[in-house]
């Protein structure tokens, strides 16, 4: 069987990983970066402004900005691309966004798979593990302290910042604390920036502090973490604790999951998933009998 | 929709606790206990030699010791009915009794699902997630201390031994000790017994020492636990470190997943799965909607 060739949708932190991850996996092709402007990928890299300019193309990672992914995905599915996204707005949001890359995906007979990072993603899966072991019982999602790519980049929306870095401070027990590192643009106010920050719905459930900084290397840090932990009751069992932890170099683990959804895109019927909805062994290379052997 | 009749066949720790499971499940109606002899079962609870005495029943939970399950589970399935197993012997064995589950399976348009307990079963899920996460690396799985199911009821079946628990301790990095605390048979001989279980396949690979006891409170514990971890590299990545830890009622949380199993079991194609090929959402009650705006 051919090697699977997926395209990268832009080329930030996440869409250079993901080159990395899919010119390493086994059973993937790299077809290229797909990008508005092609400065700033290396020579060796596949590029082009539209996708079609690739050649044979299965599978789009969008690795772009939550916001831009539901106009984006539709435009894959309707050239008969897979496409895979890091949406990372939970709830009802992400299931009204599956609802609709559904639609899309089935009318033109491919799939999409939405909300394929850790969380959502395979934290979500966590979650489910958790709740199936120990039906009844509470769990706590404490995130940090790292870096929120998601936030990240909502702050650097903000009308007067050049760049932000959103740091994601965990309180414990599901609850945290932002600290914004922003780069103003010349002559904006600081006040005013750090009110839209707050009001962002990104931000406004959460106590977040503004820090303006001149020094970029403040912006570099790309670590993070999470937290998982259910006090759990089976059957007539108290005490079960579950716990989840991760230290993670954010960007790198959700390329890596994006790709990993692309090789499971071509494993799935026509429809959109959220990872929880796919078998997890169609997520690895080669075959289920070779996985189970090793895996099981 | 009605709800999904389950039978639990056995009534022995991990029995007992599946009863309670069923009937707290929303979604799931006890048909009753399938036993060879009926003592010891509380009259509340509808209980038969032969499953048709339970009337209409969808799926069996085969609460039973491992070595019995190849031969039974296919009883079922060519009965109409819908097999769950918590099959604990890793790798070529359990992939022979899926492949094998699977044609009976298929022959009868029923659905089979092997290794559903906590490991092999929803770790071994935890180890495919940590290898999407971060492709390359090291995973470490380390049981214990606890009682291993697996290995008591093995060493519980060695002549000369009237009941055994196998208490499982982690040396790190997937290296064990066991001991084994017996109740011996009159006359028996304690080193022929201990000769015994050392060649035994469940003991065979780790140091196992062999204690005889007569207060039979010695036998009641059934804590376990589990460590896994993962030193991982994901994209340009190193350091990813991922780790699940888990304190547990073994017998509960070993009948809550073949219980969720049995929910599973309804929503699949004919065949045989491991925990792993199923989609980990459809383990859980209610619909994939709800699940997503609750879980992911």
């Amino acid at each position: 069987m051919g090697k699977t060739r997926v395209c990268v949708v832009g080329y930030g932190n996440v869409g250079r990983e993901a080159v990395v991850c899919i010119e390493r996996a086994p059973d993937l092709e790299l077809a290229g970066v797909v990008r508005r402007a092609l400065c700033g990928i290396p020579p060796g890299v596949p590029a082009a402004t539209r996708v079609e300019e690739l050649g044979p193309v299965d599978a789009a990672l969008l690795a772009i900005p939550s916001r831009l992914i539901p106009a984006s995905a539709p435009s894959y599915l309707q050239r008969g691309i897979n496409t895979v996204d890091g949406y990372d707005i939970h709830g009802r949001a992400m299931l009204s966004l599956r609802n609709d890359l559904a639609n899309h995906a089935r009318q033109s007979g491919r799939v999409a798979i939405t909300g394929a990072g850790w969380d959502p993603g395979t934290d979500s899966i966590i979650r489910m593990l958790f709740s199936v072991i120990a039906p009844g019982g509470l769990t706590f999602t404490d995130f940090g302290p790292g870096m929120s790519m998601g936030h990240s980049t909502a702050a650097s929306a903000i009308e007067g910042v050049k760049k932000a870095l959103s740091i994601t401070l965990p309180l414990g027990y599901g609850r945290h604390r932002r600290h914004v590192y922003v780069e103003l643009e010349q002559g904006a106010d600081l006040a005013e920036v750090a009110g839209n920050i707050r009001r962002d719905p990104y931000f406004k459930a959460d106590r977040t502090e503004i820090f303006a900084v001149d020094d970029a290397a403040w912006l570099k840090v790309a670590a993070h973490g999470v937290r998982i932990t259910r006090l759990g009751v089976s059957g007539t069992a108290q005490n079960q604790l579950l716990e989840l932890k991760m230290r993670l170099t954010n960007p790198a683990a959700t390329a890596q999951i994006m790709v990993a959804a692309a090789r499971a895109a071509a494993r799935l019927e026509p429809g959109c998933y959220v990872l929880g909805e796919i078998p997890p062994i169609d997520l690895l290379p080669s075959s289920r009998e070779e996985n189970i052997k090793k895996l099981v």
